[in-house]
């Protein structure tokens, strides 16, 4: 996959035969396989792209289908932060949704594997879809269950869960989970917060911690100050340790 | 490496001959040869520890020695989120300080290579030894000089700035970035900012994006609150990208 | 002054001959003679209004005009919460604008006197008239002059400035303010916080305090959760006693 | 009352008999009398003393006994901001605890009357004496009652309440309040809001808002940047409108 990159747009496309039809002109896919990185190509109509190497964040925005929540790489990033997950590891994701949280980890960190539970056959599609978009379809295992029913997977380092009742499944994350993995939910609201803390007392859990993650940014024009209006929420995420 | 886990104490430990002293007693690690994951191990007074994989935070918490000033995993992540920076990327990193940022980016994402560069004779002492502890010799290449004269790699991925003078390096960095690449300029404070993000635009970078990133805890007891003292400044984070 | 309430709109009158024009019908303002708070009266198309004794934010809001960037309610508040000032001070304001800080302020804590200068010929007629139409004509004096040049007011308890070069109007705070007097600078950039306040550490004030007021809105509906998206940032609040 | 201050410490006293017991030596208050604002006065040691008038703060600061958790003028402050409740107002306040919340709204907008609800009888004793410190006995008045079981005020402006299960007088409320008057509800858990936030609904209070106030402080040494640690978290304010 390239980037083609102008300074007013730019497209991820696979280097393949196929028109690109642009607002600027239409572009021959099937050039880019005598171009490298660096080199320039032209649209009939004379516009310019560079021909780029896609980061991974590239990829994920120009070629997933989204839903209209969804969790975003500052809150997917925290988990990185506070569970120090890292290549090698065998994840556990519910719900799976659009597959924007496994599909970030798993670009991220190469893990050996992620499992990714998702019950409602709409998303199941969707999900599925952008997984291959991703590349990542021999890293990340789509499973249609229902995850709140039980976890099939062994000695898991880390547990993610970003749907409704993420509190029926604390139970079972602990039993999966190996001695001094992780526990992470995500959850708009403070009342699942509130639920699932209490679950995870209830069962065991260590070193619980809820946490609000605000990115404010600034403006530095002729002088600096914080933009007006900005996110002041996202989500909460709640993590703890399986340490006894 | 293996981390030794009790309810109230752990320790991260390299499986070799050797005895650990702990508050409950001592440890023979030559033990641990015998043992896998998951099995107990007890000191001579018959406190009990659990043989657990450890994470990649639990290693560098445990074993890498701090500065005062150090930048946080929760704006490393950041760094991760927004910039998409993979596995097989080549970055640059200055200066080194006690190596944390270079070490976690290394830990996390596994790139080709890390260059970070410090001046600072002091500081290169503990970098090395820190590098050496976390295992990323193979991956981190510390170079002892100052990155004011000159980056010597080419067609770098990202470039991270963690030191007082960030605006003198913004030049540099972008004429080894590739295209596409990001520029990251960590500092305390918002002076730094304004002309790290003015030296920015002079140079022809697009995307500048300064930021803050403050996590907020709740407690979660009888009833929840957010917790009344908390971290309400690290640093400033600017993102920029190189696109013409 | 009375507030015409329903549940879907209100406007704040003055109770004397003249007709209202509203969406539902025209309201004849002279019937509200015979009228006492907590009555009601009706359009010629028959919509219903209660009659209700305004609040100071009522008046406010429906009678002053504004300019795009005012110095909002919560930081306003905040001067009275961290300076004390209370009925019987000496207020001097400067610029001017449209006399919202120097209009809330006087509603609030009904001071002697705030003296407030403007030495844009625009602002003060539109300031004028606001002062009028709060009723506050016998406790706000506007003066069309540059605050820069000097303050002719001595014995002052507060100095509030609101404009591009205040630091320039540091020293003569000082000189004017008594002993135990506060000056607070409201500005929307960081670069102003910093001269203010190097300022006014060379001109010998004490206890000086920059802050931001961040209101965050909650959303309670089914479930609760912090409002999406929000105000971030108005501006920046320095607060200095002069104590020697 | 006067403030005596100095570079290092101030006392707020009464200009009567006695001596004032300072690190620094003893003062003979007696001699105020001959004294007035701007002269100074000295300890038998000859430690300096400059006489001023004490705002608000000095008074409250200086002259009260607190309970540990006590509503901060800050949030006092935005009770004003978002009621413009003003000079002739009727409040009724509960629980009264050290009475900070009825002393502040006191001093800064001198009501007509503010009548507090106070049920634990070891509060109403430190409030009484709070109140008599504060020389505001003659609009303050203090009732030792529980506020659930009804209030007596008709037609009150606004209704302030900090208590445990403050949703037990939302309903009392809204029977008291005038058309276009206030309920806000200050609490530190989010339990409470979500209550108090239903029950407003359900009683028929519009304009419902819950919000937190942050106030972030900035140091400004050698270069500016948010201070490290700080206050995250008081308390949320609930506030409603009754407009039907």
């Amino acid at each position: 996959m390239v980037l083609l990159l102008s300074e007013d747009s730019s497209f991820v496309v696979e280097v393949r035969k196929g028109m690109l039809h642009t607002k600027d002109g239409i572009l021959d896919l099937g050039n880019l396989k005598k171009k490298k990185f660096g080199d320039r190509i032209k649209t009939h109509l004379g516009k310019e792209f560079k021909i780029v190497k896609p980061t991974v964040n590239d990829i994920l925005e120009k070629k997933l289908k989204r839903l209209p929540q969804i969790i975003m790489p500052k809150d997917i990033a925290l988990i990185l932060a506070y569970t120090g997950v890292s290549s090698g590891s065998l994840i556990v994701d519910a719900g799976t949704g659009s597959g924007f949280l496994s599909i970030f980890l798993a670009s991220y960190i190469k893990p050996k594997k992620i499992v990714t539970y998702e019950n409602d056959r709409r998303f199941v599609k969707m999900a599925r879809e952008n997984i291959k978009n991703s590349g990542l379809s021999k890293v990340i295992r789509l499973k249609q269950k229902d995850i709140t029913k039980g976890i099939e997977e062994k000695n898991v380092d880390l547990v993610t869960l970003d749907m409704k009742n993420s509190e029926k499944v604390v139970r079972n994350a602990y039993d999966v989970l190996r001695l001094g993995g992780y526990l992470v939910v995500y959850s708009p609201y403070i009342e699942q917060v509130i639920s699932v803390v209490k679950e995870m007392e209830r069962k065991g859990f260590s070193n619980i911690k809820p946490v609000e993650n605000i990115v404010r940014e600034w403006q530095v024009e002729k002088f600096a100050r914080p933009k007006t209006v900005g996110l002041m929420h996202t989500g909460f995420l709640t993590f703890a340790r399986k340490v006894k």
